[in-house]
């Protein structure tokens, strides 16, 4: 049985324990407090030299890190993943621009606010700049699902896990969301899929 | 005929020359100049939202971001992606570290150095954390070459192409590799690869 090493109010480790639920992939689950150091002791790095979870012990195979390589390993030849070229590249552009652009702001304010329980003004500048930055990441996201159902062909897909386990938590790290109706929309179509669970479920 | 937008000291821009240029894969350059807004008027949103190059137009398909996107794109049912799901997340766990934790620091640091002139004064605190940072991030690459002649597989692949982009440049951003001897070592045999290209060529 796969062994994953996650964080609860981790958006990352989320996207990973959505998809192992909807593909009905069992796991058993090692909690681990990352906000007192547990994943930068030498027992830690030796699965992650990186020092950050999610981390998934694959039987036969070793540790992968990285939650965006968890998930395309785990949905590898379902209908998670699109077999056309073309539809897994855009599927690809949505999970980079998700790391990229919309984790490293919405994520880490909502970080700073409720797991290391920092406040606004304590944050100052820096809370200031992820709120700019995060609400430019949502802007780009509204318009991508613009006429759209679901991010990458019409249909549900790791896209949707990915970028929705970090935007239906945004309003935790300050970011109201009523000026985007079709995220709105697409975030209570997502949480009606199948098989859904919330971010606090292990 | 493929058309590529692209700066030609971007990185991630040359990770998809690189890779084309491996696969024999004919592109027309569109060289933007980034450092004067030109990805974020009216007419480059419309090729994408997120302001940013690269952006590859596809001709019966559109218009696709994200250097990892566009490389995986490149490079489907070639010998640069392994076809084992296994090497094949190894070689995603590699692109995700890359954008979260490599380029955002190295490339940044150079991009503000080199682009747009900043001095290490002007800069300040916030050079001082991007330093801090991207050596994290070389020291988590300097293990992963441990006893290794490539990332993934043994084979040189799509992640040696988008781990060097960003770090064979890193002295530019004010990071020496004087202390990371397999880094080196596997800086120079990715460049004595055929069809290797230098960072400046179109």
């Amino acid at each position: 049985m796969f062994t994953l090493y996650d964080y609860l109010p981790s958006g990352n480790g989320y996207k990973v324990r959505l998809t192992a639920k909807r593909l009905g992939i069992a796991y058993r689950l090692v909690q681990m407090d990352v906000t007192h150091g547990a994943t930068r002791n030498a027992d830690f790095l030796a699965k992650n030299p990186n020092g950050r979870i999610p981390v998934l012990d694959i039987p036969g195979r070793g540790f992968l890190a990285e939650s965006h390589a968890i998930i395309g390993y785990l949905a590898h030849g379902s209908d998670l993943l699109p077999e056309d070229p073309w539809q897994l590249a855009l599927l690809w552009q949505w999970l980079c621009f998700e790391q990229y652009n919309l984790e490293p702001n919405i994520g880490t304010a909502r970080f700073w606010l409720t797991s290391l329980h920092k406040s606004a003004a304590e944050l100052g500048e820096r809370l200031t700049e992820k709120l700019a930055k995060g609400h430019e990441a949502l802007a780009v996201l509204e318009l991508g699902l613009e006429a759209r159902h679901f991010l990458v062909a019409d249909r549900f897909s790791l896209a949707d896990i990915a970028l929705y386990a970090y935007t239906h938590v945004a309003p935790q790290g300050g970011f109201a969301l009523d000026a985007y109706p079709n995220i709105r929309a697409w975030l209570e179509r997502v949480a009606r899929e199948p098989k859904h669970a919330p971010i606090t479920e292990p």
